[in-house]
């Protein structure tokens, strides 16, 4: 086998989708799996390469030779090999098993979740962090941390039962931004310390609230407070906002999906710190 | 059956997932078939109702009365069934075999779909129009529409093979606003001609085109014409446009969502119109 030169002695690809690591594997689509060992499942060339230079610790590399055309990819693999990270070689059905898009490109890989303690974070010339309570959809927040790579935000607070980062539809949606933000997984009242702590600016949104989005000033350091997609901040979480504000909406009743708000408050931090700055 | 109570003559509840014109209605989940019949399937009491109350025509309503709890619900449906409008009733397991979300809460409809001929659209006092180029993703384009709502947008002007936005994706994402919005669907050289005869500001948008989209004036009427998911706008479409603008970003190699890229060109036209009122 020329792609994996030192495997001579190792076992022929695994062929079986009841072989108990793949196994192991395919349960990381589930959350608790997830959670309780701390790892999670990437797929394609992409993804493993970005979280391979932004320095995620890869548990094991899953590769299947016939599909791995692309040089690069191969590249990477022997490196990674020599470097002594664990390949798995699997079958093309096997790897097929393992994936959630249609095309694996012949590469996937069992790599770490990266989560800080809150205790740990001091807020420093980054542009904001994000703080989200009750999202639900993985693709919103993986589209929130894309975003917010984007502008130059430091990651996500995740307060409560927030979905999970690591879940495949976030880690996609995210398109590398999730190896690259940093994660903060705490409670309301761990928060709410750390925020008086570090003299944070917080802001909230709220359809009703009384201040425009637009004439609210941003200094640093700032934490957005963003609600979830069902309904908004709860009063505990407001009462700890030092600014509640308002993206206005002009048709009735209406509403902004939650990571086209978040990127719309991103945006105006952004562009008033580059302006003042 | 008291909910229906003109229906003493009319045969029980459809049984069967076989029955043919269930089978017509679930064969619209296929954009071909949304595409030959001009028709599609929205579910769940909220998109019913907005649809109705946006003045989409329906074609038939299809109601579960078991299912149907809601009194708000049942009232729709008596209140369309005295206009007029012909009812389908069907059993639990059919109606399921018709939705896509879980809780179908009773109800769908077949609707008519609404496009609107390029020529006969002319721009006016609303925000802005959007055209969209190679948009693939059913949820962005969904998100789009949702967005242009929230600021008083027209709506979209879908080029070439864009994505249906009669797909259920598309319809659930846009939380109703596919029913406000005006659709278009043309060609690059009518929307080319439209745009000379109505003097419309066309602006673009690329990762390295020079203006900063926050430093551009978007005056009336303008049009913002974005690229899809997988690479910008073609040579040909930038050359049609009056500006080429950069939503800057400051991560390398990264990008945004084109459902939060439009967003937030979309909160500037918005932003810097309101402000200059």
């Amino acid at each position: 086998m020329t792609l994996l030169p030192d495997s001579s002695n190792r076992p022929r690809s695994i062929e079986s989708r009841n072989n108990l690591t793949v196994k192991r594997i395919r349960n990381l689509h589930l959350r608790a799996e997830r959670a309780r060992t701390g790892l999670y499942y990437i797929e394609g060339v992409r993804f493993v390469a970005q979280a391979i230079q932004h320095r995620v610790r890869v548990e094991t590399l899953v590769v299947c030779p016939p599909l791995l055309v692309h040089p690069f990819a191969r590249k990477m693999v022997r490196r990674q090999q020599r470097a002594g990270t664990p390949v798995l070689e699997v079958t093309p059905d096997v790897l097929h098993s393992l994936a959630l898009v249609d095309d694996p490109q012949g590469i996937g890989a069992v790599v770490h979740q990266r989560w800080e303690p809150l205790e740990q974070v001091t807020p420093g010339d980054e542009l904001c962090w994000i703080a989200h309570d009750l999202v639900q959809s993985a693709g919103n927040l993986g589209t929130i941390l894309r975003t917010s790579e984007a502008v130059g935000g430091a990651g996500l607070i995740l307060l409560g039962d927030a979905v999970d980062p690591y879940d495949p539809a976030a880690v996609r949606a995210s398109m590398g931004a999730l190896f690259a933000q940093r994660l903060v997984r705490t409670s309301v009242a761990a928060f709410a310390r750390w925020k008086r702590q570090h003299g944070l600016l917080l802001v909230g949104t709220s359809p009703t609230a009384e201040t425009d989005y637009h004439d609210a000033r941003y200094d640093a350091p700032t934490v957005l407070l963003m609600g979830g997609e069902r309904k908004g901040l709860s009063p505990e979480l407001q009462a700890l906002c030092d600014v509640m504000t308002r993206i206005p909406i002009v048709s009735r009743g209406d509403s902004l999906n939650v990571s086209v708000a978040t990127a719309v408050m991103l945006y105006e931090v952004f562009n008033q710190r580059r302006t003042s700055a």
